[in-house]
């Protein structure tokens, strides 16, 4: 057995598929967001600007995120030294749960390491729970979600992204006494499209199944609140789980759920990675609480991010540019080939100093490739202009396809 | 289907058993630490000595730490915004990854949002490239190897406690061009205890197993550099993967992997666990930084450890308290029922004002309940007398048995 051989020849794979990813190293300017400071391969740092970050709303350099982290810094210190059960429940963690419960008209809310922790260990464990319980799963669900179903054990029925039709298929097709989950998103974050919540819940009534949705790509950007796409459709009611991240449009980092108050219970009592893992930093969460709070009182990122979306989308369109049919902030623009999608990526970085990361396989299927922006308050119209006229050479450049 | 039933059947289980969890809700006082606040069911804040916290040396604490994560946050802002392929990979993180690979003589070391997920991502991974890879795990891991080797889907092979002799007939039972991994811990922390890690790597060496090593309860503790057993030991070189925590005693949160090039490479390119997640946020990873670096030229802190542990455990003995055999800075007392175990801490904090969290199952086997204490560099001697004074009289109040 020659393990280095092994190892060495799952590296070779990447490369052969020109998938092998290199890291960007870079720093951003606090005050500064778009801009940033990029160090790979350069004399020195470098000034460029940012069209990729999921900090969506620029909340990371908010004022008064910043400030509650240091008050939190300067009063209990850096680390939360525990578990939440031994050492490391804190008082913030129990304002933000209930902040963070109030958002999205839940009971009460559980605090995760990650939004890819709250995933996977509340679908592993609440599956787990029920015996025989069958998943069903939107095809384009993220990876966290697919591990946790993949870790409970359960059977799973995969439906097509969005297809009521084939998810009700899928549902009639098991016994009425079966326990059965629907777990989907509500923003999907590489096409940046949208779950219809209403119909699956109305499907979800009609075959007795439990919903676990999905907002990391919502909350903090829709509803008057930002509590996601189901404030806006006004729907989290009918929601049996909500799942979030602090870690995109709150700026900061960690992931939750909002639910009932017995099935907060029941996580917290058994999922594995939530009990066995020391709590999130206190910095952390003051962080989370004062972004959260922000955004439930103020619309104008949100509104501003929308403004922006939509002049982007509308600039690339005109430009002919093959911009995907995204309804929400996420601009994402079909490459469809792995290395012409670094290449254009690589020169946008290196001759504009524009920086945003090509998405390919396994992040989206195999011939998807794609570049993603995503644009923000910050972002303004010269930027906007600056980077369509980038693209617009490189694509000419390197004989790529224009929109039909 | 009735769902709350089920649900509700679960959390009265755990009441039934005695091991229904309440979180108690502190905040530690920067600057005095083990000093903090305890709010739960008090008229307002009451004043508390911690007792279990792992945040080992108080490093969370201590003034180079604030002051890095101080200037992190005004530089760069909260959180990564973004995972470490997408937009989330800053120069804190490549410093840090360079500082932990030296820390371990490693080639490279690779950062993961916790040591639990270190653990899972790690070991799901890696054994998941090795078809037919069987995994030698010892019986008392922690809960976030058991779930990485759970999710990789390979055979297991448990052996008996840091049993050499165990673990060689389970070895020597497969074929040899069979792959294998040992995983194993360094200092277990709920017992205290210290794997053989020479002899486990002699074992390794003989069948071609590749190593394993969770130093999460040891990493800035043992070691001139603190690197951990395995540098106190000098055998980091016979170990194919080390693992270690951001989160105990270098006081702020976050885990990692410190290993070969190529090894880094494949986790960094295939573990979902690393690759889906919002990265480290660059406040702690600065924070760690600052911890790391310290600890490497600082040995007051572990001394001073060593030298709090040795007392209270003598002072435990002398007292007849039936302290476990500890040979780390762990100190635990066993007890050996989940209810007493409650019951003593719930007075420890009602009367005199002392938290040390019970230790009940599935943290420990059942009728194996214990307190677990924590004594760093900050308990006093006379915090020691008040505590083995406190616990006497409990011992004497609840008729529990005393050493023999
Ligand atoms: C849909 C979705 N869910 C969950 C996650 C994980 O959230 P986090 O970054 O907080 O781990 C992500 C992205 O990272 C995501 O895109
Ligand atoms: C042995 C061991 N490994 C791993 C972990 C997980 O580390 P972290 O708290 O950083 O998730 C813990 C405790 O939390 C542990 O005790």
């Amino acid at each position: 057995m020659d393990y280095s051989r092994v190892f060495a020849q799952a590296i070779d794979r990447l490369h052969a598929e020109g998938r092998y990813r290199v890291f960007i190293d870079i720093l951003r300017n606090k005050g500064a967001f778009p801009n940033a400071r990029c160090f790979a391969g350069h004399n020195g740092p470098k000034p460029i600007t940012v069209w990729c970050s999921n900090d969506y709303l620029a909340m990371g350099q908010h004022p008064k995120v910043i400030a509650a982290m240091e008050e939190a810094l300067h009063d209990v210190g850096a680390g939360s030294g525990g578990t939440r059960n031994i050492g490391g429940n804190t008082h913030y963690h129990i304002d933000l749960e209930h902040e963070l419960a109030d958002l999205h008209g839940k009971e009460a809310a559980l605090l995760f390491t990650s939004g890819y922790v709250s995933n996977e260990a509340t679908l592993s464990t609440i599956a787990k729970l029920l015996p025989g319980c069958i998943i069903f799963s939107d095809e384009l669900n993220h990876a966290s979600m697919i591990a946790g179903i993949r870790n409970s054990g359960c059977e799973k029925r995969v439906f097509r992204h969005n297809d009521l039709q084939h998810l009700e298929e899928l549902l009639a097709a098991e016994d009425e006494g079966v326990p059965k989950l629907i777990a989907f998103e509500s923003v999907y974050s590489m096409d940046g499209d949208i779950a219809p919540i209403h119909a699956i819940c109305d499907l979800a009534d009609k075959y007795n199944a439990l919903t676990y949705l999905d907002e990391v790509h919502a909350v903090g950007m829709y509803g008057t609140r930002g509590g996601g796409i189901s404030e806006r459709d006004e729907c989290a009611n009918r929601l049996t789980i909500v799942e979030g991240t602090l870690g995109k449009a709150f700026g900061v980092m960690g992931g939750y759920i909002a639910t009932d108050r017995t099935i907060v219970d029941v996580i917290r009592s058994y999922a594995p990675g939530f009990i066995f893992t020391t709590s999130l930093s206190p910095v952390l969460v003051a962080g989370a609480l004062a972004s959260v709070r922000h955004l439930k009182g103020s619309c104008e990122e949100r509104d501003g991010q929308q403004a922006a979306a939509a002049r982007l989308k509308a600039m690339f369109d005109a430009a002919g540019l093959p911009v995907m049919d995204s309804t929400t902030h996420i601009v994402p623009l079909m490459v469809g080939d792995p290395v012409k999608a670094k290449k254009i990526s690589d020169i946008l970085l290196a001759e504009y100093g524009v920086y945003v990361q090509p998405i390919n396989y396994p992040t989206v299927p195999r011939g998807t490739e794609r570049l993603r922006f995503t644009p923000g308050p910050a972002h303004d119209e010269a930027m906007m202009r600056d980077l369509t006229a980038a693209l617009c050479e490189i694509w000419g450049r390197l004989e790529l396809r224009l929109a039909a």
